[in-house]
């Protein structure tokens, strides 16, 4: 087993890292820039190294320093955590060279999975289903209705150059594809000097729900089930839960098999998610794959009764697993509290925090590396606290949080607390009827 | 189902039972005497009514004025807590008589259970095993003669009129009962001027294990296993465990069976706890029986995966209970975080709390009505936080006990949290090594 491990991580995640090695008789060496110096993870790891100014490229992504602080410090592994250095090839590779265990994917695996179009053709080729389309480019409106007849309507024509809406057509039968063609091609043209199309299954009602998979070093991986991650604005997360209130037994027996198939046609090694979107006729086609612990990961604990962080360290240090998969025996939810204002488009909202009070009790669980006097760096992600809640049913959890959320006191900064309260009312939300256009239409009620 | 509960109780557990009647959607009513006004079960309850000064028999030992407060907010049930009037069979008829339901035992069980003869009378008719001995006084040296034989070797001989171990003699064969019985006869009448005597079997190496119970308004119960909380200190509970390290299959399925038998014997009604002592050979006996719930009781709730105080509402409800007895599938632990000097003989350390930072993450849950800023009053029991770890193994449990209370920070008064860190490293500890002697021979060790 190690001995040594450094987290090159900052935050929630450093922290939730340090907690486990803790828990296993594992030295710990915290790195932190100088914005960070008062931060959690700095006081509760054994060693911490300061590894640069606030600007991450000049501190958590500065591989040379994070190495050298590994080598000063006689570390023999580095947890990534995630984001930053986390799903980047050649740190895992520089890892490597320095006969540091990187704990996470090999170089090979996040070059694999890395590149969107790569992943794909390896999924098709371990047959997992992926968004049918054109192969590229379409030369040619015959070639368009084609594609359109094999990959069966609905489709989305979009324009390669295309954003912001701009050159995208959903068409829903035949007799619309020429029209859509010729005016998808011509907004093209006319926005960005360039009407090349491609085509994509139009995903139905999608939802975003993920599959946690752990792999071993002897190429055996199992799912942990699923997590249903569709209220997202602007791509980003905002809660998650699991079960998804959209799965079904076959749907996850099929999912997990599709997503322990990805992951053993890639010998996966370590904890990783394959991500779906699935749509209303239950179908689900893979997006991409994460190949590091999700921010999300703490519900998938809470329904499975184990450590996922734990669980990434032995795979590491070459243990083997049961290649047991889980189903969810309760309901969890998360809700990331963003030091965010709501109620100005969640801008955010830095700052030293005042007062702090954190919820607890029955089923509430909170991973976050702030507190009272604390001072949030402007510089990175704006996420300081998960809320989770877990409970026999996902009313009981809805229930839960929304007690928790009340009781959840953090001053001198805005935070997304209001948020989160209010779409644990939300009926839609209250149903488990949401896709990931729920967002779209959302809005914040004024303040009682 | 309520509208609204009286919580006739303060500290963690009137917190305990507003968090779950939240979750409920109950309305809540807190009570508080002028010493509590600033608790956090104040703060986060619907309303909240001033009952009296300082002193508990003025103010939480004060039926009538609690009465009063239920009838001038319109509770229709109030629940106890422990403690206070929680086991008091006049204030659960009181109730009654003013058609609030009391959230507990009837006055007609609290009476059978309360006293401690009776109830072991009840038990024995039950079926449930007791403590074997004398019934009352032994006449002369023939009776406790013929009372050794039909109890068994070892045998313990009180006098009636003892403590401090005055009088008091244990007798491992027959021939050494003759020289106990005139010694122990001649010490008490020295001391207390009286030498009645009694005997009781000897429990070798006893253990403190209880089972939890709930029975429901049909005359069913059934049993969630057990809580071992053989560590205390003058009858003091100071950490409790599930499961018992002592524990087996076999064992647990005669206990919960016995506990079972009591209930139904009774028919008891809500979250009860059957008490037994535990000899080396695993042979239980009848102790006492808790007609409310117990300060442990998380423990439970952690490694079954549900909340007793909603299962306690639903019962005095009137729902019918599945009647499934549980097995322990997690295991989980429970430090008492008392405002006591463990350095200084556990002397109290009432007084103003100016930092409080809580544990967190994975496994970790935190019961507590404190908060920075918070003056422990010097009027009522110790007691200002229960901190629980749950994981996979007893192991693991320790080692996340440990991490806890390591980042767990009180300062402006002490705590027994360096008490507990130390028991998390003594080897009869995490060998799982103790019976209630434990605490007789265990010493702080220097602070470091």
């Amino acid at each position: 087993m190690f001995k040594k491990i450094l987290i090159a991580n900052r935050g929630e995640i450093a922290l939730r890292v340090i907690r486990t090695c803790k828990e296993m008789g594992i030295k710990t060496v915290a790195v932190y820039s100088t914005a960070d110096a008062e931060s959690l993870h700095v006081k509760f790891a054994d060693e911490a190294v300061c590894i640069g100014p606030p600007s991450s490229s000049e501190s958590y992504l500065k591989m040379s320093n994070i190495i050298s602080a590994a080598e000063i410090t006689n570390a023999d592994a580095i947890h990534p955590g995630y984001g930053f250095l986390s799903e980047n090839a050649d740190f895992s590779r520089i890892c490597d060279e320095h006969q540091i265990k990187f704990i996470g994917a090999s170089a090979d695996m996040i070059s694999k999975m890395g590149d969107k179009a790569t992943a794909k053709e390896t999924m098709k080729a371990a047959g997992v289903p992926c968004v049918p389309g054109s192969e590229g480019i379409m030369v040619d409106f015959a070639d368009c209705l084609k594609t359109a007849r094999e990959t069966g309507y609905p489709v989305m024509l979009k324009a390669t150059a295309g954003g912001g809406g701009k050159g995208m057509r959903a068409v829903w039968k035949e007799e619309d594809l020429q029209d859509a063609w010729d005016s998808a091609r011509y907004e093209s043209k006319a926005a960005f000097g360039n009407d090349d199309m491609y085509m994509e299954k139009l995903i139905e009602e999608p939802r975003h729900i993920e599959i946690q998979i752990v792999g071993d070093s002897y190429g055996k991986a199992c799912h942990l089930s699923e997590r249903d991650c569709s209220v997202q604005r602007r791509h980003q997360k905002l809660t998650e839960e699991v079960p998804s209130p959209f799965m079904t037994k076959k749907l996850r027996k099929e999912m997990g098999e599709a997503a322990v198939k990805a992951a053993e046609y890639i010998a996966y090694e370590g904890a990783g998610t394959v991500e779906f979107l699935v749509d209303k006729h239950r179908n689900f086609y893979f997006m991409e794959m994460n190949t590091r612990i999700q921010v999300e990961h703490p519900i998938t604990e809470q329904v499975i009764d184990f450590d996922l962080i734990r669980e990434q360290i032995l795979v590491a240090a070459g243990v083997k697993i049961s290649g047991k998969n889980y189903e969810p025996a309760l309901h969890s939810i998360e809700c990331r509290i963003n030091a965010e204002d709501p109620y100005h488009d969640f801008r955010p909202s830095p700052g030293k925090i005042t007062t702090l009070h954190a919820p607890g009790g029955h089923g509430v669980r909170l991973d976050t590396h702030v507190y009272a006097g604390y001072s949030i760096p402007p510089n990175y992600d704006s996420m300081i606290a998960k809320l989770i809640t877990t409970a026999r049913t996902r009313q009981e959890a809805i229930d839960k949080m929304k007690r928790a959320l009340d009781e959840f006191v953090i001053e001198g900064i805005k935070t997304t607390i209001p948020f989160h309260r209010q779409l644990m009312d939300e009926p839609a939300y209250v149903e488990g009827n949401y896709t990931t256009a729920f967002m779209d239409t959302f809005e914040m009620k004024p303040k009682a």
